[in-house]
């Protein structure tokens, strides 16, 4: 039996953040400001610590990563890398299949990797206050157990459909010390808004984003904290790979491909980007991000500039969108329902660097459930994403007889989740048609830039 | 910066488990049957695969671990050992505290150890079908995951109250393919004549074992396990205690004090037996075993003979309890509502070898809490009874201005209990008056033996 753990000593956390800007193939196109204008540093100053400007700006390959914030690193970092012998087995396959599990931090997935340095530079620079948003809770309740942790308050605006049906994700964040108000809210003028035309909304991402993003404009002592799209967001996730890296070099392999859910994009990009680099230096590795086929932003959206929320108050970025006001249909896997994507996951599909890919709902409950069964973590519906194309990847190793080192990212758990497997188990969940119309619909309102 | 992770390769898996019978000053007492008399190993072979009964009647100081049972356990451990150094902080505490944390089980708890080589056990012997209770859940998804992943059909009879109000443990135990069943049921003789009585029964631990119990004795194709109490779980169990050794080593110390939470025992035992025979060689240390003051069983019942379930279906066992009829206040910590104890705990108690401390439900809380804001975590209201007795340790080492070096077991993670936590913030939770009567009651019906 060959191992089934690789393990790094928290000595090995990395000490620097990989910035995959320094192996573009062209530079990225900067952010314009929501009227379409080009964007100053000091527009964003209104919202984020100088710190955290400077890394979203940057070209520089490695950025260090301070010490204060590795030392909370370590409370669960670094993070196991598993061969998942059991489910090889299950499946037949040569293939050999490794999985990295974020799902050992406190807060359950790898959200705290973006969330500690963004309250760390945030409480360095002075601010004791943040805004958030949170759909399914996985970035609120980061950011509570991060601000607990470093000294700085935090209001999490909760998309309200899941603030009534998911109470366990709010109890966590009220068990780190966090303020959860549901979305949309009286609080803001964009809450209020939707309230008037829709007062029984079930809000959305986009409105929550909105409502952080008004509050955190128009109060000097709060500032805002994004959990994916930007591109220090991506960078504070490349942990996750580099560690990847050093733990697949321990067990004496390297993925032919790598793969990771994708929503907003800092899922993918923690797994992935790390190995843009060695990809840029010749090394043949596929890097694949997996995207529900019912929001397939990377697979259907258009290339194109858009804002970030719903009322357009975020800086326009070239991404690939369905839409600002697209609303994706229900499926499960909420931190999946965003109709834009990182920036910079987007240039790399663009490019042709990264391969998407996008997956019926059904197809990656079927694909969590194996694993359950066979690795015994239940998976997040989000992870199960990934798990399923991993399996399709082993199958197709079995049908051609050839061996294929698979590399994912198991990016969190599903103990907040489990009435979705209910409902799967119920029947109850359903695939979604492509929503052609609403895109369409939506794509006709991109924003234009000068 | 002293280091924070004390983790160890998962060649570092125990490769025996520690009897603790073998460091007894005197043997244990012999189980006797229903009716008090002695009981043979035959009449347990309707319940159990030999080689359990041989583990249960054991007197060898080390019993092996089969190499398929360390191949599953591979999946998590050896479990992470860590030092608190941030809670440490948080109570300006000169003690140093280090927990073991068994929260990265699958399931989420110490129970995996057992569940995994019971089933393993029975599958060897034929046995393709087993019965257990649970009350939280805890013990029936662990055993749930091991069934599945041997090959052996597991049904749960679940205390009705969780069923209900917890139905996420039960999401839990459908993913890994075990039926789940409503305690009190119409299955059962036992659980037929409380229905009779008492509809609308929210049941209680002692009927969904009676109920167990009954199946496994009545069907030739099924037998039974139980997640704590009996000796060959306590043995299981103690890989927790022998990694936590290693690791304790590693740190540079030893600890002063070794703390877990006591209900039915196998927590407290995991990590506290090994130390046991330290302190049998003579070494220094304190074994502390912490239960809830609604439910005392080591610190206010009697040492009694007493049946391990309500109905008196189960063999007659030398323990502490509050009498097998007992039926404790609805605290949150489900899992230390228990009348009895494991008869080896309760001997290293009565022989002066353990010690025992109740505390209040709402301290617990308030340690748990604490726990969460500082190290992230959020652990289950069974461990944060060890929690509450570590900070009360550590303070006294503040008031003292004495060092000490506090050991103790995080024996679960809270993600299926936020609610408890959401009620605690409500100021929902209360503490209980010690309940005399109702336990002087109950110590009237103890059975006698012959």
């Amino acid at each position: 039996m060959t191992d089934t753990q690789f393990l790094l000593p928290e000595s090995s956390i990395p000490d620097h953040w990989y910035n995959v800007v320094a192996d573009l193939p062209r530079p990225p196109e900067p952010p314009r400001a929501p009227d379409g204008s080009a964007l100053t540093p000091q527009a964003l100053e209104a919202l984020f610590p100088p710190a955290l400007i400077a890394q979203e700006m940057s070209t520089q390959r490695w950025v260090p990563i301070p010490d204060a914030v590795r030392d909370i690193y370590r409370l669960w970092r670094p993070a196991p890398l598993y061969r998942a012998h059991r489910l090889e087995r299950a499946l037949d396959t040569p293939a050999r299949l490794y999985y990295k599990y974020e799902g050992v931090s406190p807060a359950g997935s790898h959200k705290p990797n973006t969330a500690v340095p963004q309250a760390w530079y945030n409480a360095q620079a002075g601010v004791r206050r943040l805004t958030t948003e949170t759909g399914a809770g996985q970035w609120g309740s980061s950011l509570a157990m991060a601000g607990q942790m470093l000294g700085v308050d935090v209001r999490v605006y909760m998309v309200r459909v899941s603030y009534d049906q998911k109470p366990h994700r709010r109890s966590m964040m009220q068990t780190w010390g966090a303020e959860v108000i549901a979305s949309p809210s009286p609080h803001t003028a964009a809450g209020r808004a939707v309230l008037e035309s829709q007062p029984e909304s079930p809000g959305a991402l986009g409105i929550a984003i909105s409502e952080a993003v008004e509050e955190a404009a128009a109060r000097a002592d709060t500032n805002y904290a994004l959990g994916s799209v930007l591109n220090h967001v991506m960078l504070h996730q490349t942990v996750i790979g580099l560690e990847a890296r050093e733990q697949m070099a321990l067990a004496g392999d390297y993925p032919d491909v790598v793969i990771a859910p994708c929503g907003g994009g800092s899922n993918f990009a923690g797994l992935a980007f790390p190995f843009v680099a060695d990809k840029a230096a010749g090394r043949a590795v596929r890097l694949l991000a997996v995207e529900p086929a019912s929001c397939p932003t990377l697979t259907r959206g258009a290339y194109a500039h858009d804002y970030g929320d719903t009322a357009g108050l975020t800086p326009i970025m070239r991404m690939y969108t369905l839409g600002h006001d697209f609303v994706p249909p229900g499926i499960h896997a909420g931190g999946l329902r965003y109709h834009g994507s990182a920036p910079l996951v987007a240039q790399l599909v663009h490019e042709g660097i990264v391969e998407a890919r996008a997956v019926p709902q059904l197809a990656t409950f079927e694909a969590g459930v194996l694993f359950a069964r066979s690795e015994g973590i239940i998976p997040a519906p989000e992870s199960n994403h990934a798990v399923r194309a991993a399996i399709d990847e082993a199958l197709e190793a079995r049908h051609s007889g050839q061996p294929r080192v698979i590399l994912f990212n198991l990016s969190g758990h599903g103990h907040f989740d489990m009435a979705s497997y209910d409902r799967y188990f119920a029947g109850e969940l359903r695939d979604y048609d492509y929503p052609e119309a609403a895109i369409a619909d939506a794509l006709q309102r991109l924003p234009t830039v000068r």
